[in-house]
């Protein structure tokens, strides 16, 4: 093979539509782009103002409609909140061409998949579940970044319609982005994610909650330092999405804060106790697992 | 008066004492010294690797015993664990000359209130406590940091037989480090405390224990992202540290976490009813609050 040709090859997504552009949308394009691995980005969004910006920052080539997105785009890429998924696929349907694979990014994959096959139909081979672990504080296409994705895991809940070459093409697409795949089912996923996410996000956010209802909030929030900083920084997070999420997702979170909520009558128990032995040991034993697991996942 | 007079006015601190040279104890020396208010700074410490390393870094002029420190400082600044309180203040004692203060950093003040009063006796009038609000996940006085205070809250709970001239003097010294001093009851430092600190620290340890022994933690680790990273940071901490806070402070955490458990338990009912407007409100109080507080913390 001459380099001539290497050069001349197609990219391994002629044609990306971004519906969403924000961050997770924004980085994944501009992730493709980095590595020479998208020709054309298209971007679908309900406000025009952040597809100009999207548009401004290199992000997108142009903003088009989900049926012009349905006709050229060879990988449709869903960055919406996961509620948005069945009307989203019913409206790019009609159009869809045979080869165009769909993919999404939402936080949550049964009900997707359920969503999906609902509104594909027929066409439910064509969509590839996903769900890739990566995020920031930050929104919106100006904090798109070309390597928000490198050294996360992406998972893929694949279906059985799915050919192996279309989930074949969706992984060497997100390796390109520098992410490591991980295929999974979709109900261990959601049981997984509610355990490390979901329950996480649910805690931090009552802890909130109750704090800033006090009486003595003031005082409370003026005394609070960098540990209250870390624990409650999630809880920022948009109502919405994390609405959709508990919504989506309300059976294995209940399940997995009943085992949490159980660990904790345990821990209050040797604290009336005062038994100090106890205590140590299961303090002991979480910051040990935290330490070892913040020195593997390059997270820290 | 003249430049020459300020230039040969004694510091505000001719001669410090740190007892405990850590993160905590070594950036009181740096950002003193930082802002020229020290004379001589002297190091008290179990490890002499530690104290040799704080002499390296220039935090401390030499190591001394704690009957020297009583003998020779103006200021002797506690930063060990609270457990230790009683023992050292009863070691400084018989040596401590009548000028001195002595202060601590330690995270709950009722219990070093008391460990006081039983080690100084009539010399009570002597020791202020104290506790900056500031730290980080790293320790050791490599990890001293001359700007740690600044910005940062200090809390005093003064007692009645401390001089209004020693609480005014140990107030400048913590503003010459760029801290703001708060004074309270010790009752409520402890209070809030267990709200903001303890009780978050109880919830991220009850968590991470949980998903650390759960059967399919290898999995659940490897789907753990950012706001995993953020929520569990805390659980990392020393687990002897944390064990005597909880044991110092413990009916104000117990009686904080029945708290924390209603309003768990008000968010876990509405996630049964599949309440969404219920879920979003709470959510969205959460959100509001914790944004509120990291645009004024100046801690996000």
């Amino acid at each position: 093979m001459s380099a001539a040709s290497v050069v001349h090859a197609a990219p391994l997504v002629p044609v990306l539509a971004i519906v969403g552009v924000g961050l997770i949308g924004g980085s994944f394009a501009a992730a493709l782009r980095d590595g020479g691995a998208v020709g054309r980005v298209l971007g679908v969004g309900r406000q025009p103002s952040s597809l100009a910006r999207a548009r401004e920052l290199g992000l997108i080539d142009e903003a088009v409609t989900l049926e012009q997105a349905a006709q050229q785009a060879d990988i449709i890429f869903l960055s919406t909140p996961v509620g948005a998924t069945e009307t989203i696929l019913s409206r790019l349907k009609p159009t869809l061409r045979p080869g165009t694979i769909v993919t999404d990014a939402g936080s949550t994959k049964a009900d997707v998949v359920e969503a999906a096959r609902a509104a594909l139909g027929g066409h439910i081979g064509q969509f590839i579940p996903g769900h890739p672990i990566a995020g920031a504080e930050s929104t919106g296409p100006e904090a798109a970044d070309a390597s928000l994705y490198r050294g996360r895991t992406v998972v893929l809940t694949p279906l059985d319609e799915n050919t192996s070459e279309a989930k074949t093409r969706l992984t060497r697409i997100w390796e390109s982005c520098g992410a490591r795949v991980m295929v999974m089912d979709p109900q261990v996923h959601d049981t997984v994610l509610a355990s490390v996410s979901h329950v996480p996000h649910l805690l931090s956010s009552v802890f909130m909650w109750q704090v800033a209802t006090a009486h003595d909030s003031d005082i409370r929030m003026a005394l609070a330092g960098s540990g209250f900083r870390d624990f409650t920084r999630i809880a920022a997070g948009s109502p919405e999405v994390w609405r959709d999420i508990f919504l989506a997702n309300r059976s294995a979170v209940l399940a997995e804060l009943q085992e949490v909520k159980a660990a904790l009558n345990r821990a209050e128990q040797a604290l009336q106790d005062a038994d100090g032995e106890e205590l140590e040991n299961f303090l002991e034993r979480a910051a040990l697992a935290r330490r070892f697991w913040g020195s593997r996942s390059g997270l820290t």
